[in-house]
């Protein structure tokens, strides 16, 4: 299967390379060649192509990548706003996930990748309670996932985390997995100790929630004496990098540690407001050099999958927490959106538009008054870019999503329906 | 001209009234009868109608209200970003804007309208140099717009608001005219003394950005001894009510005022976060009863003219200030965004959807994925809601915008053509 998307501006996410305009050549589910319309185009006779799309001098460019999400809880949306945190998980997300089948969760991890797709999110990093049915919806979908456990002390085993990574690094070209655990607080020494160990064994990157709210962190100290990064480094957890989703309470210490362990901030920004958690240091992390990476969170807690509100929410919390409106410059945010993504989820085959690299890519419609005039495209995406402007997703070098028509093997209609009755089925008598 | 919405859920914005099933009927440009389908719907002959619109069972409500905007300045999207506000007042804002012309301000504005468009927004709350241009322009498309004056030292005259006021507020159905002046740090005591005579000649409110930055209200305390908001009442500005944009940096006494006078806080955040300028303290506002409505502001300090970003930001940013997640419901928010930016314009037959009130509506797409479950539809339009959910935006009873396609009387693409061009003449030789 060739594709060949012509008459694009381009920006293909590589360091210090503008805009150009040129061709993008795909082949099966590779980038075959991505061509400068200043070179010389080499012609392929018009039948090598099975499909060729005039790109109308819109924007080309490597798919978002959503660092940290949930993304079989599109069934709390709006289900369980505007309540103090406790009570949120308390009364609302726990006793209903309880009652999650494995069934559920594929139905309701496909309603957010329908909605990953009109963002232009092209792969996900995503952590919930059964890897098995985010995986069969993301095959099913042709969509690209790379898995992590939500290990605590009530479900899944490391045993179970062992077998899923086994598993899932070979099963499905779409589909990885890293090692992780939910968070400090919900997993006790000797579980985080194993995790430790497995670390050890596969010599791999870990990842879990941290230091997202003060209060983890405080009562990380009261366990430990130390911060849960601290504490974390100090079991061997990151012997072999990982990184951490949220970091919005880090010590200088903590960073130090990311700094030279070089392990990822994955933020996300809408998620601690919503939740009331705070602002993370992105500037900060920015000076020292730490890599960093943007996630949407779940559905519950956002309650929208949209990397153009995230991204929007990095650079101008930053201008707030740092009194600089030149905090964080769109260029950075957009990096981190794509670059840093693939980066963190160790997908270095998507990162960049490049001979050889995945053909995980979007069309940004530049006609729209959102995105005019055309004075600086990076700073348009990132201050006022917004799923109107994404007209093609494509994962793997299928068309996912094109102008506003899905190609995921379901009608949308049908997912909304189940996941309707799902939640009908689980709120029924509460 | 007769058109009949059916087959819809209607969330009308009256108090207390939850979304129902039935019909909207449009007589020219006013709402003939918001029919229930549980009552008995009276039967109207076909050929009793123009146009007849099946709904599909997506949601019919009124416009968002963009309660402070300066189209003029989409010119400067993305042209002078991330840098910090008094430099890019002075080597940006302020050279450009000295070479715009009357047209120029006219096609610019235009460009603004497409965008208000594609995000529900069925009036504006305009304060530019020229009110003349951003009048025309709106007249010529379609648009409701409430201007106001930008008024200040160097800019208009006393004698020009007065004349404008009396002028604007007879000469088009879609365009009435608000007293108002820049800000207190750019007018001289004199000149808002003057405005004080006229808010005292016509019984009429009185618009101004006010404690924007904290660094204002010092000045003003240095100047006068006072708040900016104590020191424009004490003159008298606020006799007949009025309001202020942004209201970040308020005293408990400069809220006392606005409570007793029933003044507008019209509140900010992208913009207020994009400048550093602060958080306002939103739920303070709501707790003392003091009435509120929502702005984008202008492209060049936001980017984006999108009143979805700027309702999530308003109660996720309460939610941060607040420490407290259950902060500043999606309920409140909506109601600023709709009833309370009309009240704050004046446009009080342009508030709910009820017979004899203007037809300006907005029918939201229900079927895509940010939208799904149908948990709580007011809390998904403020918490996922994105322009991409806006099918069709009537104002007047013309439908302006319907999937994707504009009916302004002028194709989108001469005006991003012609607003490229300015930007090129502009910003030639700088």
């Amino acid at each position: 299967m060739r594709i060949r998307l012509y008459h694009a501006r381009i920006l293909t996410m590589e360091e210090n390379c503008p805009i150009f305009r040129g061709e993008v050549w795909i082949q099966d589910d590779h980038i075959l060649r991505v061509c400068r319309y200043e070179d010389t185009v080499p012609m392929l006779a018009e039948d090598s192509w099975d499909e060729e799309i005039d790109c109308q001098d819109n924007l080309l460019m490597p798919g978002f990548k959503d660092a940290h999400t949930h993304s079989g809880m599109t069934f709390l949306r709006s289900l369980a706003d505007d309540m103090p945190l406790q009570e949120w998980l308390e009364k609302q997300v726990f006793p209903l996930e309880a009652k999650l089948t494995r069934e559920d969760i594929y139905d309701l991890a496909k309603l957010a990748v329908l909605e990953y797709l009109t963002s232009g999110i092209t792969s996900i990093f995503d952590m919930y309670l059964d890897t098995e049915a985010t995986a069969r919806a993301c095959m099913d979908m042709g969509m690209r996932c790379v898995l992590v456990s939500g290990l605590n002390n009530f479900t899944s085993s490391l045993k179970q985390v062992e077998s899923d990574f086994c598993r899932w690094n070979q099963e499905h070209s779409l589909i990885s997995y890293q090692l992780g655990f939910h968070a400090e607080y919900t997993c006790s020494k000797e579980l985080l100790s194993g995790m430790a160990a497995l670390a050890e064994r596969f010599h791999a990157p870990v990842y879990m929630h941290l230091a997202e709210t003060a209060h983890e962190v405080e009562e990380c100290r009261g366990r430990y004496g130390m911060t849960p990064a601290a504490f974390l480094d100090s079991l061997g957890i990151f012997a072999y990098g990982g990184g951490g989703y949220h970091c919005v309470h880090m010590t200088g210490e903590d960073m130090e540690i990311f700094r030279r362990r070089g392990l990822y901030v994955i933020t996300n920004p809408a998620s601690n407001l919503k939740l009331a958690s705070g602002i993370a240091p992105i500037a900060e992390y920015d000076r020292l050099g730490i890599p960093m990476a943007i996630g949407t969170d779940g559905p519950a807690s956002n309650n929208c999958l949209d990397m153009f509100r995230e991204m929007f929410l990095v650079t101008a919390l930053s201008k707030l927490k740092e009194n600089d409106a030149s905090s964080m410059d769109a260029s950075k945010v957009l990096r981190m959106a794509t670059v840093g993504g693939a980066q963190a989820m160790g997908l270095t085959d998507c990162d960049v538009l490049a001979e050889g690299k995945k053909a995980d890519l979007i069309l940004i419609d530049l006609m729209q008054p959102n995105m005019q005039p055309l004075n600086h495209i990076p700073k348009n995406l990132v201050y006022s870019g917004s799923k109107t402007n994404v007209c093609m997703t494509m994962v793997g070098g299928k068309i996912l999503y094109r102008n506003g028509i899905f190609h995921v093997g379901q009608e949308p209609e049908e997912i909304y329906r189940r996941c309707q009755e799902i939640v009908e089925r689980l709120t029924a008598g509460a």
